[in-house]
């Protein structure tokens, strides 16, 4: 679509949609196991991750989908000592999870090491927490390591991975949430990235469908905007295990954000008329 | 940028970010005395309409904007009669506003009456209330209009316009809202859309202060999600003439929406931690 390589772009026929940001240069590019991960430099958005020519991240609006991802479940819960992070190989939602001093264990289980290692020297704000003793790097298969997992081990499970196409398929359907739901602690929850309200709404649907068939007493969508994202607008799913009552989020928080406040979690979990209806049918 | 004539794209060097949409005709072009309009079919936005190649709307994301220029502002105030639109040719904001049955005249002002037209033939859900009794279409300069207006009039001013660079330049500025505030009547407001939370906070730090000097009590941010423009991310604002107390939306819509509730009426008024910052020092 794009012929001006000053450009990165990112257009799906399928969506019909194209996001692109103007470039200074492309620093990295390698080929690993699993994928083809790049950096950029671009003008305005600091620093671009994509993986297989799909946009990542950017230094510059990362901190709503990591924030967004991390702080609503941890504070819907009330009690988390123990969490686990599906994917999430650029380390950005580890750290936001590590914020919380209560939090005593953080596995993360990502199926490239390469990813956190390139983040890791491009985007070295994201793994700045990567050495706190309650964190544990894992570099190994998501579901393979759910299925192996103790029962009621866990009390936050946050999915934080790449489209539901590809590596990241077997991570959005009724057998893994399955797993995940066996996993999870007495009033465990799990959370996970759910595309965009506008574009993805079916497969919403069918998320909440699977999470509910997998013994999930009950879920909730949470919206915010993510201007590198397909649309701008994008979504987390948050599930209950068993009790549906959430907690309140603290009145004020002891570390600094930029996206989540209070008002902001509470802002997050209103729905769209559209949203309302399709969830209702879901 | 795009050398593919089968997607549109807007993008912007200064932003240093694109936004595209895959076509499948171009239905329409022409150029008026102030402007170039034009509309295209796409491929799963339904149709878009352009002005100087810049998106101003599609069929599929258009209910966001505007629903949230009008219904917050209107539940705001309370007891809305009269409203006046600055700019608006599509006539979405007029249809929107007019769902409210109590409200007795909505004039609405542009400089354009070739965008009305074109809206009438390609969008004609949007200009479907044009025939409404209450609903006063003039086209002329707004700047000029509102100079001419008699003060303490009008219940409720929207500004709808394009972006601050062009003919809407002189609607961003303190003399501008001078006179807005002069033609409002008491416990009147006014909302104008002001871009980008995440591209043009420093615009809205500056609308929000010229809005103080010019003699508004209060100023308030709305965002939410808008697809078609510039980061995905928009907002409007809306200032009140005097009592910083807004009223309460509805509990329950007697008309129909697809984004606006009256949930959805609350957590647009939640800002981002930086938000809060921002408008903090403005």
């Amino acid at each position: 679509m794009v012929a001006d390589p000053t450009w990165f772009t990112e257009a799906s026929d399928e969506l019909g949609v194209g996001f692109s940001l103007k470039l200074r240069d492309k620093l990295h590019e390698e080929t690993s196991n699993y994928q083809t991960i790049a950096v950029y430099a671009t003008e305005t958005f600091g620093r671009l991750m994509t993986i297989d020519g799909l946009v990542m991240l950017t230094d510059r609006d990362n901190f709503v989908y990591h924030e967004m991802m991390t702080h609503p479940a941890i504070f819907a819960h009330g009690q988390v000592k123990n969490v686990v992070i599906i994917g999430g190989g650029d380390c950005g939602t580890l750290r936001e999870v590590l914020k919380h001093r209560h939090i005593e264990s953080v596995a993360q289980i990502d199926i490239d090491e390469r990813v956190t290692r390139v983040a890791e020297r491009y985007f070295p704000r994201l793994t700045e927490s990567n050495d706190d003793p309650r964190a544990h790097l894992a570099f190994t298969d998501g579901v393979a390591w759910m299925a192996g997992a103790d029962g009621g081990s866990v009390d936050l499970i946050i999915i934080d991975s790449t489209d539901p196409i590809g590596p990241a398929e077997g991570l959005f359907n009724e057998a893994f949430y399955r797993q995940c739901h066996r996993v999870l602690a007495p009033r465990g929850m799990l959370v996970q990235q759910s595309e965009s309200p506008l574009a993805h709404a079916a497969l919403i649907r069918d998320m909440h469908g699977g999470l509910a068939r997998a013994g999930f007493a009950a879920t909730h969508l949470l919206s915010f905007p993510q201007p590198c994202y397909p649309t701008g607008w994008w979504s987390a799913t948050l599930a209950a295990r068993d009790d549906p009552a959430l907690a309140m989020p603290a009145a004020e928080l002891n570390f600094h954000t930029e996206y989540y406040t209070p008002a902001m979690h509470h802002a997050a979990f209103s729905q769209p008329a559209f949203m309302q209806r399709i969830l209702a049918g879901a």
